[in-house]
């Protein structure tokens, strides 16, 4: 069974969201239309709509994350739907019931809607085949894996940047090896019909089957980041740090931290993206962060957009967008 | 003082839930009426009542639990009522204020209700005897006292498969000795009408007093479960086995574990039932917790009902049905 | 630049509300009123206004205290506001983002207002400065600086018993040097024309400059008490027993603890104040905290009704007093 198949209901339509990887350009299109009507919806003096009310969504966090989290909260209330919070430390998992049980249990209890991360690849996936059939699943992030909602938060960045997608240019630059943000980046920006997509790193943060992902491998910055329309930097793991893998932070810097002087290499009205938390003086310098090429806040803004269309899609509710294109 | 006065008004209405003991067959009877009537509100589009809004439910847990907090939360949710959290350490209660101070101020801020969790009995009832007229008590369970809802989410699922308690033969299997479950299980049958109650486990976890509570005692679940309609399984607490109290998990399972082949000599229609987190292979074998019998899940989805019928009828709100019996 | 300009706006209304020091007396006023306002509502069967409704209001406690949280977020949802608690580790602070980045990120969600407490004087002014025009900052405790909302409950408090601040003697007694709910009482006091302000405790425990705020200094309790119309007692943190500066909490309680006999010096219908949680027998003697005299469960009641008044100020809703005085 491919993930393709689990997302997707009898007509082909979302019912939950796990991966981007095997959606087709029409759903992801869909999503990031119907998050251009919820957009207004965060400057509105109400920043709310009826759409979800009645509705219960739980967060079920089994990796801590307090940003995540907030960002799924938020994008629940204003949508009026009841949230609840749940963090479920694995490691006393053995004391309690098993995660079937307790998946069991929600959904007894009328759950609309599972928000999951958690830290092993596959978890979103496995709790959407086995959980009932009124539950939608929504993956906030599992393991190396996937993290689709902040995947398409940047392509709508992008789009209401550069509208058209089969004319750009794109770098991605870090550990593009333990990067679920990176994975669900490289096959959404492969549907959208993006025809160049560049990985940018060390050669021990590139995974050697990179290239059949559809992307090209840059091990220079200087060279990945030539005439580029859109670079999305990647946050770098300290563990990483004390691991063989890399060297010291200011050695990092030094080869791929983002700098003025090197972001110059790229097209002069490139955009500069970042999923956060930033490590300033890591893999970005702080005059790049803050300046006037950078939509890092505009990512975290959009990214409540987006969680309310993805939210309110897999529910089967409005605002569906007419114009979703073919 | 009994407690049935204290959980009583002038007008012998329910004003706080603290046990089933002592409680009539009317006021029980209208539980159970006014759960039927919230029962469809966790299947509508919309899980949501105006019926306590603007009403303010402090979930007040001295002992966590995030499995029973949540049901509380839930069901005061689709109340439409505002719902605060707060998880008390007692272990380091001596550094702050004491409990009537801290009841006091709650008092003070307008809240309508506390749902009380705590490790020692009676916990419940004292705050319901020392709070101000207008909070209401909900004990959602107590050291081996009580645990009322759970009793009466019980009560309701029997209630939808055997509609006649009069007729019934009921068995509670486990460790009677230290389960306010089963202490609220049993009066509520009792007072149901329900004419044989047996209590089944081994002779260490077997109260002496129990006889007088009008049940019968079986310490071979063979004999405990002939020709009985309802079984009701407990779940065994891990900390008895290391105690003196039990012998191995194994040996637990091979005397009283309830499997397929034991659950055949009750009657051809029983319903088995659980009140979670079941200890699959300790107390119940999964062929049976997860069987054509077991009604486990339905306990779940009708306690959010009951819940929101106790909370509704100690703040005095409808929907109270016409049709309670006398 | 003074506090004064950070809190209010272009037009002199209030946009954050940092500290009660520098403001005007109308301002002040104008606070009092909308709270009277609000006071009607806590006793209603709907305990809710829509003012709020859509507006995000987040809960930013660097330092922990359930009980004034509890009472923000208590506000905040009976004037239907979304509440968002994030509570800020700020010893593990460096392995996440720095402030000004999680600001700027809580900034970039929509939200409307911060409810900040933090350990460290001048963090709620800090973060005035440093945030998005859209947003509104409330100090919940900063340090030894200032605890605004605490010393406008209590002069709500003190109106509501003695309407005329011009004729009253006032009291504040305990450990002033560390106290900043002291000082915003202090402030809030002089601003709205008390003429004799005392603060009274032991030498080590009121600060050389403390003269220079307008208050006059006893270290004697009996002449501090004399004839004052209202008694404002502060918490002793255990901690200062601990250190150098005071001697046992017996000894303590001995000189500066508050008896029914030491209150009969002040005012036959004098008034009792204390910010809670109260430490029976070390500041004050039980029969006084529950006695006659004392309005501390009021001070906890008018609390949820002036921090509405803030927060739908501070946002430009109303219902803003049309009576508010000059």
């Amino acid at each position: 069974m491919t993930p393709r198949h689990v997302q997707l209901d009898g007509e082909g339509r979302l019912r939950h969201f796990i991966t981007t990887e095997g959606l087709s350009r029409q759903i992801l299109t869909e999503i990031l239309d119907t998050a251009e009507n919820f957009a207004t919806v965060g400057s509105q003096k109400i920043k709310k709509v009826p759409l979800l009310r009645g509705n219960t969504i739980v967060n079920l966090f089994f990796e801590p994350s307090t940003r995540t989290r907030t960002t799924f909260e938020l994008a629940a209330k204003r949508l009026s739907a009841d949230v609840l919070n749940l963090n479920i430390n694995t490691s006393s998992a053995s004391k309690g019931e098993s995660l079937l049980d307790m998946l069991r249990n929600l959904e007894a209890m009328g759950s609309d809607m599972f928000v999951v991360r958690h830290n092993q690849s596959g978890a979103a996936q496995f709790i959407a085949e086995h959980v009932a059939p009124h539950i939608s699943i929504i993956n906030a992030g599992d393991g190396s894996h996937a993290h689709p909602t902040q995947a398409m938060l940047d392509m709508f960045t992008i789009r209401r940047h550069k509208p058209d997608f089969t004319r750009l240019r794109v770098a991605i630059i870090g550990d593009i090896m333990h990067s679920r943000v990176a994975r669900s980046q490289i096959h959404a920006l492969n549907i959208l019909g993006v025809p160049e997509i560049r990985v940018v790193g060390p050669q021990t943060l590139i995974p050697q089957h990179a290239a059949h992902l559809g992307v090209h491998i840059h091990h220079s910055l200087e060279t990945g980041l030539k005439d580029v329309d859109v670079v999305m930097m990647l946050r770098l793991q300290r563990e990483r740090m004390e691991g063989a893998l890399l060297p010291s932070a200011e050695e990092y810097f030094a080869r791929f931290g983002l700098t003025q002087a090197k972001l110059a290499l790229a097209a002069p009205d490139a955009i500069v993206m970042h999923p956060g938390p930033i490590n300033r003086g890591v893999e970005i310098d702080s005059s790049v962060a803050d300046g006037a090429q950078s939509v890092i806040l505009e990512q975290v803004t959009n990214g409540i957009a987006v969680r309310m269309a993805v939210m309110s899609l897999v529910l089967g509710r409005g605002p569906r967008s007419e114009e979703a294109a073919p």
